[in-house]
């Protein structure tokens, strides 16, 4: 089945091919009145634009952004959101579809190629089509948007690891996130990185990373105790993002080897009276699928981009042995342009859930 | 908001608290003409039944289920799913409810019990009410009919690693899944962890766990590109489950540490003409978000267990300092009877996808 | 598809047949904090109840209410809603299923029988199974909790007509609706449809009604602008009732006949300074999809009673010409006892847009 | 809350305002495979385009159709859908908006403009906005699509009445319904209809109309039994088109004063075997819920024109008393251009419960 719409209350849907004239996504139930404009969501499409350092996809997109509905000025001639879809449209200019001829009929390893065939039998081949990282541009957009509906919540989303080179927890400096092309909070591992990187692109290979996204000021309460609890939505929404293979909220794997009483969050009396003072957070804000109140954690695995010169063995869609190396022009690590996507979808997990919790609860 | 209804067009709703009169599921969606009585869902409750080793809660709950509608007798005599909506009831028996009474003004570290207020205002404070893992039992006792929506699948779950310590991979043999307390398909593994899983028990402490769940027979093609990505769909529904902290598909996190020439899964022919031969499974069996028909492969962090009798500081819910040890009758590693619930979700997520791939493609 | 879950954020669920052990309503996404106990379904259900006079079916069913889970005794000892999923079971008591052993393979004329087993292949045929209106019990007792949710909002439901005969409007008295077995404002048409119903159940045959529902107290400002409008979501929630075969808003079908200045609801300054007073109500309280915060009307209207002792040409599921005579004990006219319903399906739908309108505007 | 999809599995979310640069719909779980260009669209938006004739709107829109998204050559070079989003665009290009400056802060007696402050607290007031009957070019371009879904169907929709003067049933001839201005079956009541249109355009006066729809094909089994009924899904979407006050489906409100033996739809042995052939349709081929294989017959009452020339009292948004009349360019009688919307909702419909259908039933 397709199903192109996140969300239950905010919610996204995109569509559009990596090669066909657009792409966009509408955002349904955003509420009116927030101001909005294209110069509000344009600089998370520069920060995911392919084509700005040498470490990124040669693509030149300018992934400009219209808004075609949705949005109205008011009495002060400020444009806001009029509670109606928001349709966000992001036409595509730098296409070289004959690069990809030659796949037409070739599955590329680790590409959704092969699946997709059996799926629906026919496919937009170019650039992958509807399975082209491309589609995420539009979720950058979405998210922006998503932002101006939780305003108390601020997101932060950075590369921890590229190639199993981590940076050092100790080091880790927000201000420097947008300082590098590697979206790192250590300088120095950016450093490192810029050496990784350029081996595994000359070596026409490619790395993967893994990506942490964290998120202050949500508010005890928003999240639910059974089928949406937050961390399953986010897990779900991170999952989704295209060469993720491994969600973490919290401590994630390493709390299986801890004993429950190093992994209890002990709590003491808060200042603001009742709120509590938490010792720690091992839980990654989220406890029985609902918002704790302490920073909301999650940590992202993406594997090495799947498009690599190096040739490996397939077959056709005839069934034919042959070998393909993925020509055109590719990131030779998806991980870092997934960062700002990991934050979008924090961001549309989050607003829904606020708006989620608003229904039920009132405010 | 509350939200507790799983699946698109397969739906479970659940319901009931920990020590109500009952629990259950409505499973809504399923297909017409599938045998199914009481005795085809028992054996799987009885698997996640508590009390039956030192190993778990001492909880005694004898978990029986009854179908209150959905199926009736065929021709044959033989009870049948009618297409409409199959209520699962579980009695609660063995509560006592006054082994709670001093956490209902007590947060315990770990637990949503904090959360919870801050969300609803009130709660059934009573063995965690509708954030106890309880609720797991109706997911196991819908899982069970999910099974019978896809025999084409067969779908293994078991324990691979308790508080840090892992079966050995070139032991894994299913057929011991069953044959020890812990459902580990090493039995090596099975008598360590005894000894391990007794002295935290004896400690008034707690483990964490890894499970594992292998799907074998999910044809190519069930899943969706973008918004329900059948990994997604995995991740979400995995992350949902009660102590879950971390989700994996086939290399999971180690996949960010892999270059793409070793994480590609090439392809040969297959013996069936055009179906390939994949030659790895660092996917685990998902690309792009729709299944290869390769066997589909998840992992999940269980943290350990947050009722403990070892005292941790907490507030009241006034707002005072205390410190709380949980008595009651808990499960030192809440991950062993975690692995139904495990294997219950992935048959509920491909059960689901089924249905989907067959409404948009036809078969 | 099976779809039994009504609603999009205050969620309906209902399940059971009508000979089977019981059936029930699951309602999903009710605030917390509200006093809610049995007593105060019960009395929805009693005003539904069968066989409380000779103008309604003679199966007597208590049809009493056990809430199952959802609510919690409050700091005061005060039975409220926690906001998890409210389990409203009914138990069958009063089966004569023998009675439908004879239309196991014959499809009744005006009912599902033929087009469910096109569907399904089978049913549980007893009573109708899941198609009886029995199922509308489920509906009360959970309309019943939506009107807790909605206190701001008087609903009142009443027939206008019983085969043809119509109560005259100058006569309407809110008060005498449930003074006399047929839910009529106006007492001299209640005592005229003691004639006609008691010829036709006499005569072996049925007769249609008419049933208007009107909402006081709804804000303006509830509703959507185009896929949940609230007459579009009310439209299809009274068609989605047993037997009704029409629905109207305001001046319904009458509206097509009047000129557009006619049809027009003029404004003037209300006394409470901006919010207006409307001049008339052509519109039935919606105007483009939203409250306008005048009464909502709506009309609805049931066919005869399908079950009837005159017998009628049929085939049975072999496709052998028969004719059927439907014993048992039935409703000489259903929308009756559709006037509970209907109201109860007003509260929902009312409800879950409070709850909509609350997630998005945020009041 | 806003809500702009429509739909379970095949899913339509429109956008775009009147006055905005843009309208569009993402048609979203279309089956892959199809045949689909702008061509095969483009008829049934020139059915619906307005300033075709004297009586309808004199707005000059191309209404042309732009498909961005989700079709893909196939290895002969024809259009087809892929199973991905289809982006379905249509700018607008005769927007007079400076027509609408003067009621920016009048509310329009029947219109949606006091609810539509009262909800979202601004509006694009300019033609109505989202809530312009423009919206429904969005339906019309979808609705093609979704005929394309299933060809097993023929729908036909036709005006059966303006301004109270109906059609001579025995006049019905479908093939002459394109052949005159108004979408009416009978000749001589589209000459009668001339004279009324033009008086009431004359007057600045607006009429109303019942149109009536007639999907023929529709197999036995489609829809559902409780909340999904086939019938409440046409009820829902007729009533949420614009100006739309009732629905009806087969005798309608008729059916209330029929006696059960009449209203019986009595059943023979069919040629084909089991399948029934059936004396009479009055239930308008679906009984409950589920389609019993004879044609569905669905009535839909318009209500006048809310712009009209003809001043009417209402307030400005201050509050204020004031008297408006609607300049700008407006059907006389909604009703007729509303006539393929009506046919575009029933193919949504269909095509929807029919891969509903396949998901649970496997065909």
């Amino acid at each position: 089945m397709s199903w192109n719409t996140f969300g239950r209350v905010l919610r996204m849907t995109t569509w559009g091919e990596s090669h066909g004239p657009a792409i966009g996504a509408v955002l349904d139930g955003c509420p009116p009145g927030l101001a909005l404009s294209e110069a509000d969501i344009q600089p998370f499409l520069d920060a995911r634009r392919p084509g700005q350092s040498r470490f990124t996809t040669q693509r030149r997109e300018a992934d400009e952004v219209r808004i075609l509905s949705g949005v109205f000025p008011d009495a002060n001639g400020s444009s806001r959101t009029t509670g109606t879809p928001i349709q966000l449209m992001i036409e595509n200019t730098d296409q070289r579809s004959k690069d990809y001829s030659e796949i037409a009929q070739t599955y590329r390893p680790g590409h959704a190629d092969y699946a997709y065939d059996a799926k629906y039998g026919l496919r937009d081949h170019r650039g992958g089509g509807r399975s082209s990282a491309r589609e995420t541009a539009a979720r950058v957009a979405a998210g922006a948007v998503a932002r101006r509906v939780i305003p108390e919540v601020a997101i932060t989303a950075y590369v921890r690891e590229i190639g199993g080179d981590a940076i050092d927890d100790a080091a880790i400096d927000h201000a420097e996130i947008d300082a590098n092309p590697f979206f790192s909070p250590d300088p120095a591992a950016a450093r490192r990185w810029e050496g990784l990187v350029d081996e595994a692109r000359k070596a026409g290979s490619s790395l993967g990373a893994v990506v942490e996204c964290v998120a202050i000021g949500v508010p005890a309460g928003w999240g639910a105790p059974v089928y949406a609890k937050l961390d399953a939505d986010l897990a779900g929404a991170m999952m989704g993002i295209n060469a993720v293979k491994g969600v973490e909220i919290g401590e994630g794997f390493q709390a299986a080897r801890l004993r429950g009483e190093d992994n209890a969050d002990e709590m003491r009396p808060g200042e603001e009276g009742k709120r509590p003072a938490f010792l720690a957070n091992h839980a990654g804000g989220i406890a029985g699928g609902i918002a704790t109140g302490q920073p909301i954690v999650v940590r992202v695995a993406f594997k090495p981009t799947s498009s690599i010169l190096i040739p490996r063995r397939t077959i056709t869609s005839d069934g034919e042995a042959t070998e393909v190396s993925t020509r055109g022009r590719h990131d030779p690590c998806v991980g870092i342009r997934g960062t700002p996507v990991v934050a979008a979808m924090m961001a549309l997990v989050l607003a829904d859930h606020k708006l989620l919790h608003r229904a039920q609860c009132g405010a």
